[in-house]
């Protein structure tokens, strides 16, 4: 017998996304949000947060993939790199690959998010076994203030801005990175849904182009968030995600489930209705 | 107060889509499926045959240009068009924007979707009344065989592969459609979701390209279809999408919703993981 699990993805317009699921494996309340672990009959196991998914294990890589080898292909020696959030462990698996890097911090406010997906999704939270990596449970906003000029990249991989991310949408907040990065520095941040958030995009993009010579939006295909899909904002005052791509250091990275050399392209292409709020 | 529309997506693995609706507009049963169309809140009108959405006005254009415009832009001169499917007239409104069409048919199965759009999707059904539309109510696949080497461009604006579109599915509908087209004829169509259906698109790619030396996979983000994306298949004897590709002529289209010359490129660009199924 299965049961329903039910995502509210928009209480005053009213869109709904259920999926079956055979099992609950966890459910613990920490400081700062419910995180629940299902073992879902479509979608292998779901992670959870304040009855909104977060990962489940068939789509996971698409976004984990792309938010990371954008960036971290772009930047030509990327040393030293920050992720903000990605308790789960998926980003630092992605950035791990990358055999320039020599130090990856993650700063997770919720170490409880980690510590159940140590538990339940070792394919994703076992980078953080890799002798590489540093693990800071505290606010990324505020940590950022304490590192200036010290990572080559930052990403971030925070869930949506209502609850504990809501400060990770802000301008301060991207000024703050803007700080944190080395002047070549790169920052690639979770940006919503092209159609279903375009004025939270619109006001991201309008205060990222101040702050940021280079900002460009792109997006991945991932079936279980909103819309199917899920966007992100990059941020450079030097490379261009476009005009200094390199497709041979791409390449390099092997065969991946999602991110090709050709898909970093498209990726950036948007359809015609995202200029009314990308004001491109 | 509202209501909720609720989807099933799938019965086995259980995934459901809902959406809430302040007025159910119509509801009638016609010799081959239920027709209801809702007033949404988020979605505006929305269209729907057997508990299946259809269209709704907030993304319908996304996924008409998307079926229509490939193929016109790629044909040299498309002055014969035939839509299979297509009811509620929104292929068809695409399909007239290229002024070289002289003549368009359009058959569909079900007389009773075209009357029921034209009373409540006037956008979309009003492009029936242009003269140079032609309307016959008639199974598509038997429609092919009596219109030898005619078409120069056919758009299969199908329902999914459950009911009356089944046929629409099969490899003799394919060949029939090769038969029906001019030898150097195009035909686009609807083939499911990349994420849900990859065996049926496998399947699909596999004695299209039997038949069709050139054969590509597109897609369309359309947020109200399973998994939030919608693909089509282009199949041609003789024109490449890409190689074949004339920007200006996509220009000249001016301002759409959806489709730009850039896009049109994007669109064939799929995640590595297609290659599981699509076998390049």
């Amino acid at each position: 017998m299965s049961q329903w699990f039910e995502e509210q993805l928009d209480v005053s317009l009213g869109r709904i996304f259920k999926v079956a699921y055979s099992d609950k494996l966890e459910s613990v309340r920490s400081p700062f949000q419910k995180i629940e672990v299902f073992q879902t009959l479509s979608f292998g196991k779901m992670l959870v947060h304040d009855d909104v998914i977060m990962v489940t294990e068939k789509d996971e890589a698409h976004y984990h993939e792309m938010i990371a080898h954008v960036a971290l292909t772009i930047h030509p020696n990327p040393e030293k790199v920050l992720v903000i959030g990605g308790g789960d462990g998926g980003t630092m698996r992605e950035v791990l690959r990358h055999r320039q890097v020599k130090t990856a911090h993650l700063c997770e406010i919720d170490e409880m998010v980690v510590r159940v997906c140590q538990k339940h999704f070792p394919n994703l939270a076992s980078s953080f076994t890799d002798r590489r990596v540093g693990l800071f449970f505290e606010d990324g906003a505020t940590f950022i203030l304490a590192h200036p000029h010290e990572y080559d990249v930052i990403i971030v991989d925070s869930s949506d801005p209502i609850g504990p991310a809501e400060v990770l949408f802000r301008r301060e907040f991207y000024q703050g990175m803007a700080d944190a990065l080395k002047p070549d520095g790169i920052a690639v941040t979770q940006s919503e849904s092209l159609h279903y958030h375009g004025s939270i995009i619109g006001k991201l993009a309008s205060f990222c182009r101040e702050i940021f010579p280079i900002y460009r939006y792109y997006y991945a295909l991932v079936p279980t968030y909103p819309s199917g899909l899920i966007g992100f904002s990059f941020c450079s005052r030097q490379y261009d995600p476009l005009v200094d791509f390199d497709e041979r250091r791409a390449e390099r990275l092997g065969h991946l489930r999602y991110y090709t050399p050709a898909i970093h392209r498209a990726a950036f292409t948007l359809p015609a209705f995202c200029r009314d709020f990308l004001g491109e």
